[in-house]
């Protein structure tokens, strides 16, 4: 059982060659976004730059791609089969796993509606898709009703819910989750071969093979849309730059949290954007590698 | 008789704990925003979420939702139907009820047009929000023709009128209002029921039961389109977080002014744009937290 | 014949009283902005708002909306009638017209094109308008090809040409209108009544009644692309908020050199962008204010 | 065999005379970008601004017009026909050769697709193109496969490889190419007669007639998508302003690595966003100017 700290960090945090390139640094993919909700979708692709991907490229339904290519600029693009509904349509499965040929980590679910054919569309590419996988806010919710996909994984898959999502996936109550935040993250984790990360104050991060961490930074400031997002880019990006999916979920969790206390310097509790930790993102990153 | 300043204002703040989480720091939705005025939906949305609300969605015409995913992101849309001209139709009334279910506050009116259709959809949520109002802008223009709405609105009602808008809706001259700006805010709260913010130099709250409160802070720096759009989300921001609504419409008055003070730090009285605020908004409220 | 530096600026720049408000802070007009050239709108938009106008609508080719609607946030658009090729549409002027009804400025040119159709709506605004008027960019190139028109605005109309602009307007050569800077521009202002900005470097602002002025502000990273649009949004914010229309002129061009020396501070003479100096106009303004 | 450091750096880039207007300091005009690349042409539009260009045009799919007037402000597009794809197509050749008559240098390549008809237009320019040259990114994808073409250029060409880009144009392993950097980069400049500016750790500049220089700016975090495209800007912004090629490669060099390791402060390996080094760009030339 660890607490996720600074030392702790540091010591899991591999320090960068100077001859990295952008090759070498990982590409990031992400499918995430439908009609009002492209806000995630940015966010958690700049959540995965600002960690240091070395290229990030957002599966988009195809008419919500003029909104992200406006909102994003160093990552890129891939315009997808959509739903009636402008979801990601199950149409896109084969392009979606073809561009993910040779390509570092996948996440998948902010902001990507509940559409019949986007869940379809989640659950196929669970049992398909050739690297890591975060699954995270929709995606949870589509996978509560479908729990067995996850043993079908051919790859390591790290979920990240919030104490209501990770209700819903145990068929639980939200106060029985709370009740014993390590216990059920352990659970969920063992019984599903998944890595957990159970969002809150204090998130808790489980492995299936029984590792676990408490996450120690973080402000109540937090508390607000688009934080989870970010994190969930964060986690694949570490995941694409080779990051174990244990340590790239715990090294995630601590400098999301310190990048928000850093941007508050114990000056506020709220009106904190998610949008506001990104560039903070680095220096957190920077101050682990050369403390 | 109230003065708002930094004693008071923070004696009305109450800390968050801890353990807050977005669910419950409170949903803001806002009904804002036609052809033009995508700019007052936006400042109003960031408004929200810069004192805090844990979630924010804008009702949106739409055909502009294009426009307000590019222009916001941890805020979210919801595009509903609209008029031949763009602005919300009448009918959205059912879209928009079904959804604020839940909610814990609406605010509605910057941007939105006179269009007939959209003076009746307004009036249809007056009498059914299921959640605390905040009226401003066009929505008080709208009001002026119709004003025993007020009094079927089964919810506390804030309305933010300018001296102008103050003057229309009490079918009086300017002149008249400015004269005795305590009393006129008075008269028209105790005579409909409504919590009244009358802005411009020393804004003015009043409530039904007699209390009033005069605002402190400001600068003519404000002097400019958008300041009251900002105030606007802002009001509906704490009233999402279970502030009372008297305390709630002097909050947001007092920080919004000392934002401006802020930014502009005693060294300009023009060219501060309503957007300059948002960022300081934050910090003021931690400056009344911490003090 | 003056000098224009901060002492003479400060003399001009009359305090701003502590119960201004929008209203009474004027609103500007601009007609700007064609395919490819939405960027200039943007910036003379945000120049008339950094000098303190107290509302800015843009006229905007319907087509372009969406785009401008984006990029503005304070300033407000009016989508118009447009040509077949996306630019102002002489179907617009009784719109504009209309609409400029009670407004206090007109800023009319910077990339409108040279539409025929275009041409046609700009002089006939030019005899029709009711407030101070600003020609610039591709307004003036039209202008050349008839100068007559200029005899007829029943309004102060002040024209800002670069060199090569101003050599069109005269049928000259460049190096004629350098050779001479002062003489040129006091020739065309008495000739044609009309306050001449000669810009480039030392500024030359001259009136139709012999007063004349030399900017002293400025440096060589001034020279990009918008520059001049910036200008020319400033100088009809300060006609809307009353400031005389040759000390308009006079103030816009000192502090728009100012705010760009302050963003270089000695430190660079190039990668400039208009932009940057926006945010540094309210400073430069309270700087002159409070000296 | 020059070391780029700022000494020499400050020699090779000459002061920028008060009087320069921008109409002197250069058009640059690019053509870049394809559905999902837009960030590219962004990058590489501003990259060019940020070292002084007068003025920026960028060639734009017509399709994408719309998104790349929102991302670019004071860089101007002109909207061009398009494929199927929505990539620069065959078609826009006629219209591009008139438009850069008069301009000072053209970028090509960031984003542009590998589109049958883009790769047409691409070769078509090469052997027409009346100003400096720079080929990046697809345009070196597609020139792999058609090096003849060099040979027809009338006009100065600096080619911009990445290692992966040189293996391709050179038909080795990329092995191959780290493992001589210096000599690969002078074996094709000298064979095709073009400037060749070899990517990675310690950048190579190799000119046909012999001449050599190693890059000793640069940080790790430059390993991310975009960087790239801001070089290939700031070359063709020098260019524009009349630098002499190889000299025009070497200052951009030297001040992108110099940019970026001054957002980094050598508090950061990673992280870092191509967007983030622009507004240091003209910081690092002033700092080799007045140093």
């Amino acid at each position: 059982r660890w607490w996720l700290d600074e030392e702790l960090c540091r010591r899991w945090l591999s320090p960068r060659p100077a001859e990295t390139h952008k090759g070498r640094a990982g590409h990031v993919c992400l499918l995430a976004g439908s009609p009002g909700k492209t806000g995630a979708a940015t966010l958690a692709s700049l959540g995965a730059a600002r960690v240091g991907a070395g290229l990030v490229t957002l599966f988009v339904p195809r008419s919500l791609n003029p909104i992200l290519e406006v909102k994003l600029t160093e990552a890129m693009t891939l315009p997808i089969p959509e739903t009636s509904e402008h979801s990601a349509s199950i149409a896109a499965e084969t392009e979606i796993l073809d561009f993910l040929h040779g390509k570092q980590a996948l996440a998948v679910g902010p902001g990507i509606s509940l559409h019949p054919e986007t869940q379809s569309l989640l659950l196929r590419l669970i049992s398909r898709v050739p690297c890591p996988l975060v699954l995270d806010a929709d995606a949870l919710t589509i996978l509560a009703g479908a729990l067995d996909t996850l043993g079908e994984a051919p790859v390591p898959v790290i979920v990240t819910p919030h104490p209501g999502e990770m209700a819903r996936l145990m068929s639980c109550r939200v106060a029985d989750v709370q009740a014993d935040r390590l216990q059920v993250a352990q659970e969920f984790s063992r019984q599903h071969g998944v890595i957990v990360l159970l969002k809150g104050h204090r998130t808790v991060i489980a492995s299936p093979e029984g590792r676990v961490a408490i996450n120690g930074s973080g402000t109540p400031a937090m508390a607000s849309g688009g934080m989870g997002d970010v994190l969930t880019g964060m986690i694949a990006g570490f995941l694409a730059q080779g990051v174990e999916p244990f340590q790239a979920a715990c090294l995630a969790a601590y400098i999301h949290g310190k990048a928000a206390e850093n941007v508050c310097q114990g000056k506020t509790t709220r009106g904190l954007l998610a949008s506001d930790l990104l560039e903070h993102i680095p220096l957190v990153i920077g101050a682990l590698e050369t403390a």
